[in-house]
């Protein structure tokens, strides 16, 4: 009998800090959100692959809002960890925050889900460890994972409307994001 | 009095190709989702820039999903065009296909939207022209516009759920995304 | 018996759009020549893809003139099409324009020919299909490839000028170029 | 009174150096030629760059044939000199080399021809010292150069065929460019 | 009468991550040392911009040591922090690891010490706070950081071997780098 | 009997030139260190591949000064060769300049010593000839490199203080560094 393993959020935490050169920015000097969710896409690829110790490939992107110009200069810090796995796939969060630290001023940028799925070398999905949470934020993330997934499953028109029993609670889902 | 100019969504379309080279890739020689979403994000500003003839900062992106894998070496086709305008914010969507032309094979990759906002130099909105629906497609384009505002709204906690009317119909969506 | 097959222009052709960023300018903010060529390279490498359906390698490059300064966050678009194909090698014309979008300008940049040959996985030469021209254009641009094939061969040393029938009309590449 | 300066083409020798990785290369892992092009701009830039002691753009690229494949770990050594001066412009020969140092194996891999119009911060062009050459070879690019500016301007539509005397012996450009 | 700010190493203290992609290696498919010294340049001046709060331009880098190959796809972690400041410049300390994620490999890859001097943005020095250990791993970095300066003062050309009296235990600078 | 190849410092000789682009400056428009550090990685691993005739990896970097801004659209020159072989590793000696050439000034920047490791394809070092210095300063970097060796094996723990007898010269480094 196998015991199926399970990980803490804490132990597929990553943290990215980048440093906004000119050829990321728009005519503006601001930060274009491209280059961003590159780095996005990076951070939370590392901490699904520390999360499942395997190859992981972008699923999907979740709904992102870009409220603050990031600025050329700024130090950009890119947190992420797993919140919730379904199987192979593994949904990550990640919060951006910027700085421009010779004028001491921090803003804390946008937060963002991103999906992964766990693959083997012939591109197979394989399945992946548990998420045990620990922490009161971290099980708010939990439980709010499987609303957004059914959102999700429902855009992408793979889930009929009507199934999505934890989609009615939808008009609660921004409060997990905030 | 000035009449507030209209354009059609062909006005502002944009064609974009590009070839995947190594540093696009995960280690499966895949295209990595992150890369791919910094080209739509430049092709989309395009279109956005096209429509309102103004610098433009991205608002927001919708949910996106990664079905099939892109490969090293492929032709990647991105095209753009704006489906709707709210006062200074433009919706653009971005349709994507990869190509392996030696083996003559194409895919249909995915769509997005992403969200633009037209800025003077001072970093401040301004109004844009409306947009005119000419074809069915674009008019069901045009329609579904307003609920995905609304659903990104309440997404980023801009709009209480119980006002979004047209959200109602937000199990119609995934029609209007296929 | 194999009929060899024929491939019209319009079966080739690509359309790439760019943006200007910081690194690709130089000290008076202008696009660098060699990273125009750069792109020039990538759009006709395609088109000649699409026409052979094969792997492709640069062969030569025509005189190309730079007239118009392209600025930094201009657009730039490059449009390829195969004009004519000899054996295993291609001829491809790209026009290059650029846009500054906010202010309403484009300007037609300039356009080259750029030869590519298909080659196998051993990097051998193969057969491509023969080129149909449909308009008058296209028609124009098929028998001019004669005559600047025949200078290519006498400026890289492989022809005699003395079998250069064609290119006692050399006086009127010019005409075919504009 | 003032005496217009000479130079010598040793005063604006060039040598640069580049190691071929991943990114420039194609499916074959051979340079791509867009690539070669783009480090050819830079080196010829900056050999017109030390004849004028001014700002150069780019005005045009003679024709360039690519013989020998070039690969990934290769190291590409690029010379550049002015051949002569015309006012404000400049032709620049570049010479190619690439070498598999582990192997030992090294190819004169081509050469080209580029020339550069020296400008003002307002973009403006200003003349430039006359090229005094030194050597029998450089005596014979100085003297080829008229012949291949002929060419250019009539390839670019800038002169009638018949005004071209030099150009009469343009069947002997071939044995200038060897 | 103005008191002298003390900062925590602490508060300076950088975690930085990087994904090894193909560009970044040799052809052995190892990172490259000097893009792994590009990072360590990176975060180690967010480091010393962290304490001085001001912009800081890198002054000297200390002998380092490459011991174990990084390998393509490798997760790399930077880790920095300054130990100690000397009016207008600051030591940073950074600490190297790499992990190949899917085997569960870690390695200590190595570390360096740089150090920076705070400008303004006319290019002169300004000073910056001193530093106040708090542990006993601090308090050894504070420590030989007068060591290490010597030697860096001689090793430049600005120190007379015979002024240094700290640099007499330069025997024992290797326990303070292990 | 094989005979132990030797060779000549300017066998190994090689001479690189880059332009300061926008992405590789900092705030102030200066050239970032880690990005210098780059290419002095890559021209001093091309020098260590010619005297080698094989690959290489970096070994180590000793102590590097940067004493002058060099700035944006400065062009850079590195020159490195070889000094001397111990087994399969070999000290490379980089000067780089930066030149303002519009300005007609240019500035010695710094130099610095880099080591490499000759090794085969499965990363195991091999012997390399032994460097026979020809000039007065080849011959003074050829005696230099004992006292540094010795001064680099210390600092990375790899030797004992008392048996560096090179090294009590260590005093007088800082001549053969300038």
């Amino acid at each position: 009998m196998s015991l199926k393993k399970k990980k803490y959020p804490r132990e597929s935490f990553v943290s990215m800090t980048e440093l906004v050169l000119p050829n990321d920015t728009n005519t503006l000097n601001n930060l274009m959100g491209g280059r961003l969710m590159h780095w996005m896409d990076i951070v939370s690829a590392i901490a699904a692959q520390r999360h499942s110790n395997s190859i992981v490939v972008t699923a999907s992107v979740d709904n992102i809002s870009f409220r603050h110009p990031i600025q050329l200069g700024n130090v950009v810090t890119l947190k992420a960890k797993v919140t919730r796995a379904f199987n192979s796939s593994m949904e990550v969060r990640i919060d951006v925050s910027a700085e421009n630290i010779p004028q001491a001023k921090k803003i804390e940028s946008n937060s963002a889900y991103f999906t992964f799925v766990a693959v083997d070398h012939n591109n197979q999905p394989i399945d992946v460890p548990e998420v045990e949470p620990e922490t009161d934020e971290e099980r708010a993330l939990y439980d709010g994972a499987l609303r957004r997934r059914q959102l999700r499953l429902i855009l992408s028109g793979r889930m009929k409307p009507q199934e999505a029993n934890e989609l009615k609670s939808i008009f609660d889902i921004k409060e997990a994001q905030s």
